[in-house]
């Protein structure tokens, strides 16, 4: 098999911890493999140096920041490469540029437009094992870029895509994706298989493994994903296209997003393109919103409630009084003590019933469901946030995730 | 004027110093300067990332090593031009790559071979500071290399010649170079002026502050040289080319070198090409061969003395082996308390009785020599190691360098 084997910050976090993971590919490379590995940083090195651009400047040139910060995954790549080398498994370290990630010139935060997998290829023929320096590529200019956080992830998932790896493990300290957060339910259960979709929308439980990022490109070059734990021998769970999945079960896993604010806009006035309006400019503003509602008030008034990331509420704030002030919204309220909860599984598609026995477990708990939204994969219920736990257990129960 | 600054790794040691440099360059800015600045790694970095890589391997892959220690440079070159930028001075950071130092493929002892200018010249037009990762450049393939010992200076005088700079600072803790050892004679002055040829004969007077290699560079390009510190605004050495220096001294300094061994070899067989084949297999040998004196004894046979750095010591003493078990010579011995006290200036050319004086301080003293070697600016004499302070401060008085 061709592997992409990607190992993070802690899995690399000093010397000894490199050389495990130079066994660990080793035992993969013996066991017939072809493999590229893809390295983050040492663990602290790359807080260490955005640390030190900070005492200089609260808001460093971006190109500068995208030299300062790809020098930590140049060194772990070198070392893993000769520690692999002297254990008898020829390797040979690449930068991003040489490993031909070819990005967008946004610094920092650089898009991979396209890999150039020709010098990858020519040494994998030879029978070498790759170590790339994950986290950076270069744009058009040859200049450094990086591809912000997760950018380590994103190159090897890329370079699966383009050199048509079989398999592409993510490794880091934790071994997979459970069924929810086992801190909350202890009966959590690891997922051996999951859709790319499933894993989108079950963001919350795999944000500590897989961002959405790494997660849709894979969707996109059709990568089979693997997250797995670097301190044993855990098997993890595998992400891949729903056909690779037999027998999807009705519900996955349930997920909970305390990261979630509700704002309430009371008596908007009724004009066509008014709630467009709105949005739009939010979206100008970069806020991401998340569940939207509607509705006609009694009095004939218009309300609209939606929800944003926490962090995104106070620019939030500012385009809501921008409405209030030109008079279009009479009254705006916010209300930060929510959560989502969300039910996700591909098996939703061809089952009914599945939103109604979430609702039904809400009420059976008496919690209130403030907002509900549903997709084809996923019944996503906004409530009070003190009910969080309880809600996640009871749906856990309620779908037998522990089974 | 445009000025090439480079400041080495004690310059940059820590965010303080740092930020120290970039108040000098900017000072230099300040004064109507174009400036390109060139940095080594943080001191103690270089040495702990090659501790990495030995925890690994004793015998690292060399493009590994490159990949692994030419990080080093580029966090230095970041900070500072994030901190020259914050300060009003607009900066950017160049690595050799970007810098166009394009250099052979012997990694780890890399040698420039051409400079593609462009893009620093585009960058001074528009009125910016650079600042380049010292040390390192890519081969013909793109990969990085990088100069070895001494190669930020190195990547400074290149650069200099490149674009034609009026001046080349390198800032070291040094102020500059010395009559002679100020340990050894107090009375020691700091030189204002000096040539390349002199300095290169000076090596051991300015071995903690440039290179030969950066000085043989320096002549070629014919790029004026300035020896300073960072640490204080004293001005430094000037390095220049003979045409340069009005009124040149009669003697410009006394070198001290104890790295030296004496290696005899009695009963030499007399015949044509025997010396040529002993000092061409030293030299394949890679062994340094300083003075040679060939001298008949009156018994008929042929008796050649030779010194070496102490560290080729055991290589010189097997190729004398392989004469010896041939029957080619008769008997070896070696020698290591010498040490070698040279008289170096470029006013000797023009001025007999230099040497003459020399020999009769060594007489004062009395300092038996062993071996004298001449150049046109330098008289060399191989002296027991124990009288080394005593001839070197005969000699600075018999020369009256203190006045």
């Amino acid at each position: 098999m061709l592997v992409v084997q990607k190992f993070g910050g802690t899995s690399v976090g000093d010397l000894e911890r490199i050389q495990n993971v130079a066994n660990r590919v080793s035992e993969s490379r013996k066991a017939g493999n072809e493999i590229v590995v893809v390295v983050s940083a040492m663990s602290g090195e790359t807080n260490k140096l955005v640390g030190y651009a900070e005492h200089f400047s609260s808001n460093p040139a971006r190109a500068e920041m995208d030299m300062l910060l790809s020098s930590g995954e140049r060194v772990t790549a070198s070392l893993l490469a000769i520690a692999l080398t002297v254990m008898g498994f020829p390797a040979t370290a690449m930068s991003g540029r040489k490993a031909g990630i070819l990005t967008d010139e946004s610094n920092t935060t650089a898009r991979i437009e396209d890999i150039n997998s020709h010098a990858m290829k020519e040494v994998i023929k030879d029978g070498k094992i790759i170590v790339v320096a994950g986290f950076k590529g270069v744009n058009k200019n040859g200049d450094v870029t990086t591809l912000g956080r997760g950018g380590s992830d994103l190159s090897a998932v890329a370079i699966a895509g383009a050199i048509g790896a079989d398999l592409c493990e993510i490794y880091t300290d934790v071994s997979g994706i459970y069924t929810t957060d086992p801190r909350i339910e202890p009966k959590a259960k690891k997922l051996d298989k999951i859709s790319y979709d499933e894993m989108l929308e079950l963001a919350s439980l795999g944000a500590k493994v897989l961002q959405n990022r790494s997660v849709e490109m894979a969707k996109k070059l059709n990568v089979n994903l693997v997250t797995r734990t670097s301190f044993s021998n855990e098997e993890g769970t595998l992400i891949t296209k729903e056909e690779n999945i037999m027998e999807a079960p009705l519900v996955s896993g349930i997920a909970l997003d305390r990261n979630q604010t509700r704002i309430s806009l009371m008596g908007v006035k009724d004009r066509p393109g008014i709630a467009s309006d709105i949005f739009n400019k939010l979206a100008q503003n970069d806020i991401n919103v998340d569940m939207i509602i509607q509705n006609k008030a009694h009095d004939g008034n218009t309300n609209i409630d939606f929800t944003v990331p926490l962090n995104d509420l106070n620019d939030a704030k500012s385009v809501v009084d921008s409405f209030v002030k030109s008079g279009e919204i009479q009254a705006d309220s916010y209300n930060e003590d929510i959560c989502k909860v969300s039910v996700v599984g591909v098996g939703m598609k061809s089952h009914a019933g599945v939103a109604a026995k979430a609702f039904s477990t809400m009420a059976d708990n008496n919690i209130n469901i403030n907002m509900i939204s549903t997709s084809e994969i996923k019944v996503s219920m906004v409530i009070n946030e003190k009910y969080a736990e309880l809600a996640v257990r009871g749906l856990h129960d309620a779908y037998e995730l522990d089974k």
